[in-house]
């Protein structure tokens, strides 16, 4: 036995105070988000209509690098939190390589990933702010899972637009969501106006993230006291998944542990921002040189295939305009697409900070993050979601470098969560039956076309 | 906050090194299975054609009160133990009730249960004594999940006869078996002969546990140097979950906690049996008064309806006699009966130790059930497994009970998983579809008409 435990939680008494808000570091901000009617930067007062008060005013917030968590958040963060920094001892033996190879993992919590999170923030600001529902979006249903738990512990009635495709393929997805008395429309729907037209355009579409951001926001906006909450891409959630980043520090810290490498998938961003947040601020304050890398899907490629540009954050073209990494709203990934990390956008953050190369990204094809997966899951016991798996897959291969150099690098990553609502994906793999897909640039093209004409 | 955390983890290096083998203590044991030929005591070498050796030495191991746990084993649960034991702080509040309410979480891996804890010594044994492959049965699927697991670190090839019904209503859990490289073979099949006897007198059967017990032995048998393995009712299983309780009964003294009442759900009895072990050695010592509750489903009522008699364990009536509660191996609960807990007898010990009072038990409805399952998802965030939420039902009663009284009782019980992979269940409850179902007397009878006439 080494002096490293296959796991290290936190006492409950070491848990952060404080959320780490990586903006208050940043040599450059990214740039603000743009009202798509006035073509100027969004107010606090612009974004009312939609988010919480106190949610715009973190997401606003560029200066404080430590926000506090409230006592009220925190008190539910014990119910799942710390999560587990794991030594991955089986994996390291399965590669046979010099590497140490550590994993953050959240997935210990019923919602099964990372998002509980910031649903447990947004809901409490939610609910001290007197509101009486709340709508969202969910696409593989991680989020929504998550929604409706905290949701169900603040007792705040909330309407959930999932992926139809989605809810159709996991129906026990969106039972679990109602068992936490969450209510599930499948998207898109008539019950909006946009859900209602885009129903017209494409009839017998399978649906979208972005499709179902656009109903989710138009509900909030035509309903009495209700707000519309987000869980991805945008700073404020960013900030409450920074609670990952810092404990794995603490933990770290603790056990005299120096990562070299810091591994995430990347869909909208808000589990990698929030995992690399703290290291990443000690980097560009120049304490450290981790390599952080971000995993996207190669069928799904903002980061290394998009455009760094202003864009919506949804099909309707409704939401303030972001500067991200983004193919373009228009896009949607191939349906024999597995895991979640399909949005067409990448969180402001994030964006920027590969913009300045403070971090590089990676694409993987589905057939090797599952192929990762089970070897994985039969080493390490863990059945791993597909999202997380991309960053599993990226930590293996360059743990396996590791093996042919012979250096005893120090890998870290995130687990985001558990595949137990993904075993479609793992019956086709098994099965042999899954397929590959990288877009042609072509039709990158047809995304990118979609693209608002923003002169700034 | 008071000084008791939500979650007691106890450190990697307080872990147990023992398993705790109650039968050493028990003033009277139980009698000794029967060899269904001679009617006479087994022997160990009666039982080596099916077993392995090691797990026959422990099976019939009356005297030692501590067996070591191999250091290789201890590796394994190293990966997913110490289980947290956790204070309901929330379930209280809900409750308003002046009792304090803790559990033992036995769901944070991917198995989703307390069963991996034998899987993994199981086949740990298997191993060592070079063994080419193993089979098993499984029900709701918990004990094929854990034991595919375990196989596929252990590297042993696995056949899994699958209730059939149960195969076909949870895919899921059939892929994550496959996933970990386990064979499923829904039972009863045409792979054996008694599979296909039954076939042939119940042709559209959906099988159940006895019926695939059976095919699993057969097969194991039949197998060049094969063997089978059970995940609960023997008395080395029994030992193995001890684990659950040397570990509770150590974060108790810990944090001076003094259950007055444990409550656990019994199916085969193991977890019940694991949990209550060492407390009930100190109780048989006349060291503590606490209560033991072993709650059962009203639909499958062994302890409380059923006889104490010497029965078969199977439905081919092929395995040895063991002397235990039990409604007659061929009693098949009702087909609306949503969770696990559909065995027709009761471990030996369990029988035995209720048999001489030392444990009460109580049989409960399945729309309780799941009422009380879903107020704790609500307030404590996880989803129970139908099985542990009938240990929960009648803690919850009894905490209700204290609010009345007023008494500050210190209540503990077992959540031996998630129910993840139930949610067709939680979608029939949520539905209002789910119904519930007592045997009549002449139900019963029909069962106990299948007991075996032993004169002994």
């Amino acid at each position: 036995m080494t002096s490293i435990p296959y796991k290290i939680y936190l006492p409950e008494e070491e848990m952060p105070k404080y959320w780490y808000n990586v903006k208050a570091v940043m040599k450059e901000l990214p740039p603000p988000f743009i009202h798509p009617g006035t073509m100027k930067p969004c107010t606090a007062d612009d974004l009312r209509p939609i988010f919480c008060d106190e949610l715009i005013e973190q997401e606003l917030n560029n200066t404080d690098e430590y926000i506090e968590i409230p006592e009220e958040v925190r008190e539910y963060y014990r119910m799942y939190r710390p999560s587990p920094l794991v030594r991955a001892y089986n994996l390291e033996k399965l590669l046979d390589t010099p590497a140490e190879i550590y994993f953050k993992f959240e997935g210990t919590n019923t919602s099964g990933s990372h998002k509980l999170n910031s649903a447990a923030a947004q809901v409490y600001y939610a609910k001290k702010q007197g509101l009486s529902s709340l709508t969202t979006e969910t696409g593989a249903g991680q989020w929504g899972t998550a929604l409706s738990m905290a949701c169900a512990f603040y007792n705040i009635p909330l309407t959930v637009y999932m992926v139809k495709v989605s809810a159709e393929q996991k129906p026990y997805r969106k039972a679990v969501i109602e068992t936490y008395g969450g209510k599930v429309v499948p998207s898109p729907s008539d019950t909006t106006e946009i859900g209602r037209k885009i129903l017209a355009e494409n009839p017998g579409t399978g649906g979208s993230l972005g499709c179902a951001i656009s109903e989710a926001i138009e509900t909030s906006v035509k309903t009495e006291n209700c707000r519309y909450v987000l869980g991805s891409v945008l700073d404020h959630v960013l900030l409450h998944q920074s609670v990952i980043g810092e404990e794995t520090k603490l933990a770290c810290d603790k056990y005299g542990i120096e990562p070299e490498m810091i591994i995430g998938c990347v869909g909208g961003g808000s589990n990698f921002g929030g995992l690399v947040a703290p290291f990443m601020g000690d980097k560009i304050r120049g304490k450290n040189n981790i390599e952080f890398i971000g995993v996207e899907p190669a069928s799904c490629p903002s980061l290394t295939r998009g455009k760094y540009a202003f864009d919506f954050g949804d099909t309707g073209k409704t939401t303030p305009l972001i500067k991200m990494y983004t193919l373009g709203s228009g896009f949607i990934p191939s349906p024999n697409h597995a895991g979640g990390l399909r949005y067409h956008g990448m969180s402001g953050i994030v964006s920027k900070l590969y913009n300045d190369r403070y971090m590089t990204a990676r694409a993987v094809e589905q057939s090797k993050v599952f192929e990762a997966a089970t070897a994985f899951a039969r080493c390490e016991g863990i059945l791993p979601a597909p999202e997380s798996a991309h960053a599993l897959r990226v930590a293996m291969d360059e743990a396996l470098k590791c093996k042919e150099t012979g250096q005893k690098k120090t890998i870290l990553f995130g687990l985001t969560g558990t595949g137990y609502f993904d075993m479609a994906a793992y019956m086709s793999y098994n099965a042999g039956t899954m397929t590959d897909y990288i877009p042609t640039d072509a039709d990158l093209e047809k995304g990118f076309a979609t693209l608002p004409k923003v002169d700034l």
